[in-house]
C-alpha cells in the first residue's frame, strides 16, 4: 500500500489510538470504544485493520482456554478464577466498602522458599496468595491477600515513597486530559495540526523534586500521526503537558518548539505492505531451523519445562515480564536434578535520556515498575519472532478494574540449532588416522518482547546443555526523537553541541543509556551460598626466581557482608564472581560453583545525587549480591513511581548484611550506551548483549562429554514447500 | 569401543605421532614413515585408524582438483602450479646454487592496493608474486618472487630478530631429537614408562635473554599416551627439553618432576566411540537448519562470496587462517558496491600461561607467527563443526621442501538462522488494528578451526545484512595440564598457591590468557579514512539550568597521530569507535562509517618490559590505528620465533606517524582470561566471545528495513529421514 493511499476519517466506531507512556497499553480484549462524534484525540487508523490481510501474516497461536484453569505449581501465576476471587474478597474487605480502590497490580504473592523447596508434584498447594498494589484517594496500598481465607493478610498504606505501576486506565486518562486543554489546543492549531492526527504518549515524569510531590503526575506529548503509523518519527517537539493522574486534569503546561517544524512523514513506514522500493539486495532462499519429529521439550502443566538435562518453571509476569524459576540442571554423573537458580528475572530497567530541555530532562524511565515489562509484551509473530515448532505461552494479568485477561502468546520457547559447536577437538590426522570429534551446539531459548512505547526489549535466556544460561537483551523498535530544525549536519558549527545525532531531515536520535537489572537468586544445590571474587592479580616474579618477569595469580575472597560484593566491572583489575556451595564440594573437593560472565556492557556515569541515578541506584554497580528477603525483589522499589531511591537495592545493600554461607541474591546490571546514527531511522536493527551463567566446579567433568554427534541419517528430508 | 579394548604395539609401518608444539603437523597428504624397529618414538595407534569407521562419520567434502587450477583474483592465494614455479625459481637462484634451504613459508605476495583497486574482472591479473621466508646456514632469508619474470625481486636476511615459523620438519625434528638423548630416555625408565607410549609436543621457547640467541631452539616436552588418545591430559612433568632445531639436538635437558604421577588415563578419551556411559539427559530430536533450495550464497571463481547486500573475497592463509579481503556492501538507496573492509583477518595470537617453574614459564605462545593458523587447520566435520548446506574451501600450503600440498575443507561458509530478530515493532493492539513487524535474522558465517594442539580455535566472521560484522572466537579442546601430587583440593592449605586449578585428580589447569589481534584495513568508502574516537563524558548541569544534575554528551575527537589511536578500553570512561571516510558524506551531512564495538573483552597486565610482553606488545592496548603499510601485516613481527619484539605494531605505532584521513588500518585485540574448572576436563565446551564492526551513518537509513518477513508457505516441507 502506498503513502498515497492513506485515508483519513473519524468514524462512529472509532478506535482510541492509546499511545501509552512510551507504551502500548495491554488490552486483553480488544475493546470497542464509542468515538465521541467531535472528539479530537480520536483518531482511526483502520485502514490499517483493512488492509492487515495484506500484512505480515502472524497467524497467531490459538490460546488455551484459561477460564477453567487451575494451578499445579506453587509457582504457577494466579489463574482467572482466582484473579477474580481477589476482586471478590477485595470487594468486600471493609477499609474498600465505601470505595473500591483502583488496582494497579495484582501478582501472585510466592509462598515463602522452603514451601516452595518442600513441595512435590501431588501435595496440596501451599496457601495462595496475592500481592496487590492499590490507590485510593492517592494513597498507595500494599495488600496480601489469602485466597484460601479469603481475608487480607496485611495491609499497608505508603510504606515508601512513590507509587504504583502505572494502569492502563492512568495512561488512557493522561492522553485525553491534553485535549480538554484550551491552551494546548491552540498550541497544536497554532502549529498547524489537526487534532485528529495527534498521537499522545505518556512518558513518566521521574521525580524532580518538592513541586511535583503529594500528587501523580506524569507527562504527555504528541506526535503527528499523520501519513505514517510511525508517528515516533514525527515530534511535536516542546510541547510537553504535565497531567494529575488522579483528577485527570492538566497542571501544567510547557511549549518551548513552536519554531521546530515537525518532521515528514516520508520513508518512515516500516510495514512490510507499505514497502514500495525494491529491497536492494539478493533474495534469500527459505532457511529454517526444522524438527520433523518435534521440539524435545515438553511443557507440562502449563509451566514446566523439561528439556535435555534442563527442568525449569516458566511464566509471563505482569511486572518482570518472562520469569524463571526453579531451574535445575541434571548431573551428568549421579543422574539427580541439582538447583542451579531459585528464581531469574529482569528486575528494573533504567533509560536515561542524555538531554536538558524542558521537554526532555524527564525522560529517565524506570520501565519494570513503572509500566510492566509483561503488560507491554504482545503477541510474538510466528516464523519471525520466533522459529518453528515454538511453543506459545499467555500471560494472563489484570486491568486497573481488578479482572483478569489474557495477553496471549508473550513468551516462546524454542530449541536453538546456530551453527555453533558444543565442542570440538582435531587431533593428528597421520596415515588416515585421524581423530574428528565436534558436537553441534543445541540450546533451548525462553523469550519475550516488550513493547515499551517505541523500543523493542527481546529478552532471551537461553539454557545449554552444558549448564550455562545466556541471559540475551536486544533492543530494536524505534529511537526516541527529537524535532529539530536541522536538515544537514553541516548547518550546525560544532556537532557535539547536540544531544544527539541527526537521523532524518529534522530527526535528532537523543544519546541515551539503557540498562537492565536482573535478580538472580542462585541457589547452587541448596541455599547457603557464598559469594567469592576470584581476583586476577598481576604478581612480579622475585629477583632470580624465573626468566619471566609477571605473572598472574588468581586470589580467592569472600565476601563477608553485601559491601564486599559491590563491584564495578575493571578491565585492568580482573576478577571471576563465583557463587558456590561451600559444603557441596566436588570429587576433587572443589565447591559446586556458578560464575557470572559479564560481556559487552555499559555503566552508569551520572552522579549518584542526581534525582534519576538516586532513583536507579542499582545501577551504581554492575554487580551487587544481598541476603535474600522476600520483599526486596524490585531493585528500583516496589513503588516506582515518582519515587525518591529510599527502597532501591543500592539501600538495601547497604544494611551491610553478612552473605557468607547464606541465602543469597546475585544482581547483575546489563548496560548499553546509545549514540543514535542513521541506520537506526526509521526502525533500528537489533542490537544485542549478554551475560552468562556458567558452571564451574558444579560437574566433576564436562557434562557434555558423552552427547551424540549429528549424523547424516538423523537429518530431516526436506523439499520446498508445496503451497511456495 | 571400551578403553580395555586398547592394543599397544609398534609395526613395519608405524606412524609417527607427530605431536607438535601444542599443534599438529598438517600432512597435506598422509604419509607412511618408515618405522625403524626399535625407534622409541615410533607408537602406533591405528587402532583408532580400524575402528574409525564406528566413530564419527565424517563424510568430508570431496576436494576440488587443484592440480590445474589457474588464479583469478589479484589476491587469489598461490595455486600447485605457482608454489612449484616459485620452487623452480628459487632452486636456479645464484645464492642458493650450492645448498637448496628450508623453506619455512611461501605466502601470496599481495599487489599493491592501488592495483588490486583498480583490477576488474576480465582484466589480465597484475604480477604474481610470492613472499618466501627461508632458512640457511642458521640465517633467515627473507624473498619476494617474481612468478613472472622469474626473478627473485627482493632478498634480505635477518631483517629483524626472530626467525621464520616453523617447518614440519622442523617440529618433527624437534620431537624426535629427545628419544636419542641418553639422559632423558634415563628419566622416562625411571618414571616406569614405556618409550613406545610417548607423545611429544613442541612448546615454542619464547625468548629470554642471550642464554637462548644465536640458534633457533624449541622445548619438547613428552605425554603418556598410553590407554588414551588425549594423552594432553597426562603430562609427564617437569620433564623439559631444549632442542637446538637446525643441528637437531639436544641442548639442555631439565628434569624437575620426578614425584609427581602421570595422571591416570580413566575419563580421558573424548570419542564418541569410547564412550560407555549413557549420557544422562533426555536425548534431543534431531534438528537443522534447512534450505530445501539450496543457500542463497554463490562462490564464484574459488574465492568471491556473493551474499544478499555482500561480495567479498574469502581465502585460507597459512598463516592468518581464514582472510576476508575487499568486503563490500551494496547501498540500500543506490544499488552501488561500496568497499567496507580491504582486508581483515587474525594477525596474531599471545597465549601466556601463568607459572614460572622451569617446566612453564616459556608457554608463551604467539601461535600464528610460530605455527600457523592454518596450517593446523584440518578438515572441519560436516553437519557438526558446520551446518547442512555448507560450502566448503581448501587451503593450499607449503611444505618444508617448497612443495605444494592440500589441506581439504578447512574453511566453510554457511548460512546461518538462529531464530535471532533483525529488527521487530509492536504496536497498538486495538480492535485488531494491531502492527507486528518482525524480520528473521539471517547472517552468512565463514568459519576456520585452528587446532594448535591441544586447544581448538573457532573463527567465525559473521555478515549481516544490516551492514554489521561480527568476527568470534570460541575456545574449545583440551587444557594444557600441569602434573601434580594432589587429589583434592584439601591437600594443599591454600588453594591460591597453586598456578591453576585442580581439574582432575592429579592435573591441575594452569590459569592462562588468549588474546588474537585482529587486523582489519577497513577502507570505508575508499582508502582515506579517519579514527575518530566519540567520548561519552558526563557534564554536570549549571545552577538553575535543568532539574537534572547530571548528563552525557558525546565528543568527537579526530585522532592525529597513530598515538592518538592506542586505545584501552574503560567502562567508566566509555567512547565509540569511528573509522569514518571525512569526503563521502550522507544525505544528511554525516560522514560515512564503521565503529568497532568491544563485547566481552580481557587486558594483558604483565609488565611491559616482560620478555613475552615485549614480544607480544601489540596486547598493550586493545585498539590501535597505523597507517597503511603493506609490510606491517603482522602484530608480531614477520620473524615470530624467539623475536625480540623490535617489529610489533607497538613499535610501529610509536613512530607516531599522522593518521587523519589516510589510509588506515585498525587493530583490536580480543582477550580471554582463563581459569580453567573440571568441566575444562577432558575436553573443553566451547567458550566464545566476540567484537563487531557496525555501520554508522554508513547507510543513509536501516538497510534491512525493506527486507520480507518469513511465510508459512516459503518454508520447507521436512520429514524424518527415510534413511533414520
Amino acid at each position: 500500500m502506498g503513502r498515497t493511499s492513506w485515508v483519513h476519517f473519524c468514524c462512529v466506531f472509532c478506535l482510541i489510538l492509546l499511545f501509552l507512556a512510551r507504551s502500548w497499553l495491554p488490552l486483553g480484549k480488544p475493546e470497542r470504544v464509542g468515538c465521541p462524534g467531535d472528539t479530537p484525540w480520536c483518531t482511526s487508523k483502520n485502514h490499517i485493520y483493512s488492509k492487515s490481510g495484506l500484512g505480515l501474516q502472524t497467524q497467531v497461536h490459538k490460546s488455551t482456554d484459561h477460564s477453567t484453569q487451575i494451578p499445579h505449581h506453587p509457582l504457577d501465576p494466579l489463574t482467572v478464577q482466582e484473579i477474580n476471587r481477589v476482586r471478590t474478597i477485595l470487594t468486600s474487605y471493609e477499609p474498600f466498602s465505601s470505595t473500591f480502590p483502583t488496582i494497579q497490580s495484582v501478582l501472585l504473592d510466592e509462598p515463602e522458599k522452603p514451601l516452595v523447596l518442600g513441595w512435590k508434584g501431588g501435595d496440596p498447594l501451599p496457601p495462595r496468595k496475592a500481592a496487590v498494589l492499590a490507590l485510593l484517594n492517592g494513597q498507595s496500598h500494599v495488600l496480601t491477600v489469602d485466597l484460601g481465607s479469603g481475608h487480607v493478610d496485611s495491609h499497608v498504606v505508603n510504606p515508601t515513597s512513590g507509587y504504583p505501576i502505572l494502569s492502563r486506565d492512568d495512561i488512557l486518562a493522561a492522553s485525553r486530559a491534553p485535549f480538554s486543554n484550551a491552551k494546548f489546543n491552540e498550541s497544536i492549531s497554532k502549529r498547524g495540526i489537526s487534532p485528529s492526527d495527534l498521537a499522545c504518549i505518556t512518558p513518566s515524569a521521574g521525580w524532580y523534586g518538592p513541586d511535583e510531590e503529594g500528587r501523580r503526575i506524569i507527562k504527555v506529548q504528541c506526535y503527528s500521526a499523520e501519513s505514517t503509523p510511525n508517528f515516533y518519527m514525527r515530534p511535536i517537539e516542546g510541547l510537553t503537558v504535565t497531567v494529575d493522574l488522579d483528577k485527570k486534569e492538566v497542571v501544567k503546561i510547557s511549549d518551548t518548539g513552536r519554531g521546530i517544524p515537525v518532521p515528514r512523514s516520508n520513508n518512515t513506514d516500516y510495514r512490510y505492505n507499505a514497502q514500495e522500493k525494491p529491497v536492494g539486495m539478493e533474495p534469500l532462499n527459505p532457511i529454517s531451523i526444522e524438527q520433523p519429529k518435534g521440539p524435545s521439550f515438553k511443557v507440562e502443566d502449563g509451566h514446566i519445562v523439561k528439556w535435555a538435562n534442563w527442568m525449569f518453571h516458566l511464566k509471563a509476569d505482569q511486572r518482570a515480564g518472562l520469569v524463571i524459576s526453579r531451574a535445575m540442571v541434571r548431573d551428568s554423573e549421579t543422574g539427580q536434578l541439582r538447583s542451579v537458580m531459585y528464581k531469574g528475572f529482569s528486575s528494573e530497567l533504567f533509560v536515561p535520556y542524555m538531554d536538558l530541555d524542558e521537554a526532555w530532562y524527564f525522560k529517565t524511565y524506570m520501565d519494570a515498575g513503572e509500566f510492566g515489562l509483561g503488560a507491554v509484551a504482545m503477541s510474538l509473530v510466528p516464523l519471525n519472532d520466533c522459529p518453528r515448532n515454538s511453543h506459545y505461552m499467555d500471560g494472563i494479568f489484570v486491568a486497573s478494574d481488578g479482572k483478569p485477561f489474557v495477553q496471549p502468546n508473550i513468551i516462546c520457547l524454542f530449541e536453538r540449532y546456530a551453527g555453533d559447536i558444543g565442542w570440538r577437538h582435531s587431533e593428528s590426522l597421520i596415515h588416515g588416522l585421524e581423530i574428528r570429534e565436534a558436537r553441534p551446539k543445541v540450546t533451548l531459548v525462553a523469550r519475550m518482547s516488550s513493547s515499551l512505547g517505541n523500543y523493542d526489549y527481546i529478552f532471551d535466556w537461553e539454557f545449554q546443555t552444558d549448564g550455562l544460561i545466556q541471559i540475551k537483551v536486544g533492543l530494536s523498535g524505534m529511537l526516541m526523537v527529537k524535532g529539530s530544525p536541522l536538515e544537514n549536519i553541516n548547518q550546525v558549527p560544532n556537532q557535539d553541541d547536540l544531544s544527539g545525532s541527526l537521523v532524518s531531515e529534522n530527526v535528532i536520535g537523543v544519546v541515551h543509556d539503557h540498562f537492565i537489572t536482573f535478580h538472580l537468586d542462585l541457589d547452587v544445590d541448596g541455599a547457603n551460598n557464598s559469594f567469592i571474587k576470584v581476583n586476577l592479580e598481576k604478581e612480579d616474579s622475585l629477583p632470580g626466581e624465573s626468566p619471566r618477569k609477571s605473572y598472574l595469580k588468581a586470589k580467592r575472597q569472600v565476601a563477608q557482608t553485601e559491601k564486599d560484593a559491590q563491584i564495578k566491572l575493571k578491565l585492568y583489575d580482573p576478577s571471576e564472581f563465583h557463587i558456590i556451595n561451600p559444603s557441596r564440594r566436588s570429587r576433587l573437593g572443589n565447591p559446586a560453583g556458578y560464575k557470572v560472565v559479564p560481556g559487552g556492557n555499559a555503566a552508569s556515569l551520572l552522579n549518584h545525587d542526581d534525582p534519576p541515578q538516586l532513583r536507579s541506584s542499582f545501577t551504581n554497580n554492575q554487580i551487587w549480591v544481598t541476603l535474600y528477603n522476600k520483599s526486596e525483589q524490585w531493585a528500583g522499589g516496589l513503588l516506582v513511581c515518582q519515587s525518591k531511591g529510599d527502597d532501591t537495592l543500592a539501600v538495601w545493600s547497604e544494611r551491610n548484611r553478612p552473605i557468607e554461607n547464606s541465602d543469597i541474591v546475585l544482581w547483575y546490571t546489563l548496560g548499553f550506551h546509545h549514540i543514535p546514527c542513521q541506520e537506526d531511522f526509521p526502525v533500528m536493527p537489533t542490537v544485542s548483549s549478554s551475560f552468562a551463567l556458567k558452571p564451574i566446579n558444579f560437574f566433576d567433568s564436562n557434562p557434555i562429554l558423552r552427547t551424540a554427534p549429528a549424523f547424516e541419517t538423523d537429518l530431516p528430508d526436506c523439499k520446498p514447500s508445496s503451497s511456495s
